[in-house]
């Protein structure tokens, strides 16, 4: 094994390639060193010498010098572009970008048998938490039964302020907002976009699954309300944002994201503030829990760092789930059990449930708790957005 | 990457021989076949096929057909001779005794360069939880600046029955041994051995410095009393035996193992029963904690089947930090805060104080808090021994 020099080249300056750059010069042993940064902002005063700034892509994609390219812009169409270019010319690419890889992976497998360059992404998921790498070399594919995560640092952070603040959730994403936690269109955060994600990449590296967006239901928390926060502390849960991947008894796997009822028996009811946290699930082992800074510019600074460093050693991801296992199919044809709260008295009519626990009336809304399947709940997703309904998994494993 | 066939010898089938049988089972994907379990006993009733069982080490280690040895006995010694031996027949091997690896760890490493066979041992520390593997390929040397663990999971069992149930040492110690969680001599659990013995292969790859055993202090809670127990309780605290490796400021490393007062702000205070948590720290990314079930036949075995799966990719430790950066150093010159608790009044004037902060004299016993420094702790070890003096650090990460 050799530990080859890298020189790299960085998209973007944002929060992650100044928490790179910073992270880098903390870790001198590392091989590395940064030969130019593009980025698209002419006028933006910045902590690096103006000598490294570009605003060409080609002065990385076309030199040749540079054999390593670290992808962390915000726009996924423009870095889809970046990597397909990068890998192409020979370069191995880290990047952090979520959507972007989530939505391509099939594309971004191929070109890297295609071009024999490395990708390498432990960035996009839970930040500084080595979580694919470990889904991808330690756990094997026959005995792993389930991944479940908080993998959404700013909705945790939002969720967190509730419970223990009484805060409202427009009160309590004000302040994510100005701590840097959550992003001025908190959309992508907060309705489980980025957790969704997340989960994708998860699941590949878990199973060996590919699962396209359109084919998961995901909802987030941006209609929560005092009185969901008030009923799980007299339940003595607390409400988390939850990915969760797991086996189904046909051998399949299916896939969801929403909010959910976590109990104090859970590993996950502890991962509170901005933190991210993930329970990989198996045969023999039971459970195991990573938990970390799944956020901010110096943990995922860190989480790119180790991806270069790999690339010193000339690490691929191999797929390893792909290559030598059967993935599971994806289904939706799994029923759980769903809290859903209301305004209007006739929502029940319209809920696909197959049967009904309790039901809840009030002065000021109303509630039922019964039994979904998940195909069913992704084709309510119309509905259940028109009628603001806030629906959260009755408990964080519900089946 | 090929993933080429297993056939697998087994020297010893205990609980983790026969948890890795189990598993293996479960594993169907797994392209391994156990091929011979060589035991020692001859009269013994066991769940595996009489053909399958052998006395004679020969049929393993003079068996072209099997290129994977699985070393899962008790006794160090005969183990480091199995082990020995295996490699230089050219087969790779899977370990998980933690006192003959991290004894013979320079011996150890010369020979899997000498042979070009592959040791692998993740199930040596933390059972099920992939650390070992983690601080090989995942953090950065330069990042990484302390290695916290509860790695022990006998000792954590008596110590959560004691906080849980005010049950006495001797109470939660017999019920550890019922439950299986506690060999009969309990020594090498109880009083830190299995813990500083994990510490020093965790310190290798988290650091790349080899420790001897000889240098490290190490104590344990045997001579643990309720009056210990209570004392953290009015502080809102638990005592939880600790295993820690950590970079001091002059960038060497110092090791120890001793009971701590660990309060709740501590990611590892929800850590119990038989379980193991282990808290990585670093620059960049403050702590992550990674937790599961460190012992138990299923868990183990789950662990020896992870390298095995590895095995089958051909991986092999790289010893990256001693390859690739400078490995730090051991010292004990480091200060520490310590809770001495004894019933004879003379004791603090045989401890080597290096200043007092806490003294209390009652009916039952007397204990002191101060400053030592690790290397003159290391030296008083048989007064300490004598007087039956408990020694926990005043907090786990006492400096």
């Amino acid at each position: 094994m050799t530990n080859k020099q890298l020189n790299i080249g960085i998209f973007g300056f944002g929060n992650v390639g100044q928490g790179l750059y910073e992270v880098l010069q903390k870790s001198p042993s590392t091989k590395a060193s940064i030969k130019k940064v593009v980025v698209r902002q002419k006028n933006k005063a910045r902590s690096i010498s103006q000598d490294l700034v570009s605003f060409n892509p080609d002065d990385i994609l076309q030199n040749a010098e540079i054999n390593t390219v670290a992808e962390l812009i915000d726009n996924a169409d423009d870095a889809l572009k970046i990597v397909t270019q990068a890998l192409k010319a020979g370069k191995n690419v880290v990047s952090g970008n979520k959507k972007m890889i989530a939505e391509n992976l099939t594309n971004l497998l191929e070109l890297q048998v295609e071009t024999g360059s490395s990708l390498l992404y432990d960035a996009s998921a839970c930040g500084s938490i080595p979580v694919i790498r470990n889904l991808e070399e330690y756990y094997d594919n026959d005995l792993l039964k389930g991944i479940t995560g908080i993998l959404n640092g700013s909705s945790n952070y939002i969720l967190t302020q509730m419970h223990r603040h009484n805060a409202s959730y427009n009160n309590a994403l004000k302040e994510a907002q100005e701590k840097g936690f959550a992003e001025s269109d908190p959309t992508f955060d907060v309705d489980g976009y980025d957790a969704m994600y997340k989960l994708i990449i998860l699941a590949l590296h878990g199973f060996g699954t590919i699962v396209k967006p359109e084919d998961i239901f995901f909802t987030g928390i941006s209609n929560i309300q005092a009185c969901d926060i008030q009923l799980a502390r007299e339940k003595g849960k607390k409400i988390k944002l939850i990915a969760r991947a797991f086996k189904t008894e046909n051998v399949k796997i299916a896939l969801l994201v929403a909010p959910a009822f976590v109990g104090p028996e859970s590993y996950i009811y502890n991962v509170d503030e901005e933190f991210n946290g993930v329970i990989i699930e198996g045969e023999a082992y039971d459970e195991q829990l990573m938990f970390g800074k799944g956020a901010g510019s110096h943990p995922t600074g860190s989480a790119v760092l180790s991806d270069i460093t790999a690339m010193s050693y000339n690490y691929k991801y191999e797929y390893k789930k792909r290559k030598f296992f059967t993935p599971p199919t994806q289904t939706n044809d799994v029923s759980i059990k769903v809290y859903f709260r209301y305004q209007q008295a006739n929502v029940p009519d319209l809920l696909p449930l197959q049967s009904i626990e309790e039901q809840y009336s009030g002065p000021n809304y109303q509630y039922t708790v019964g039994t979904v399947k998940l195909a069913d709940l992704l084709n309510t997703k119309d509905i259940l957005r028109k009628f603001e309904v806030f629906t959260a998994l009755h408990d964080y494993k519900s089946k």
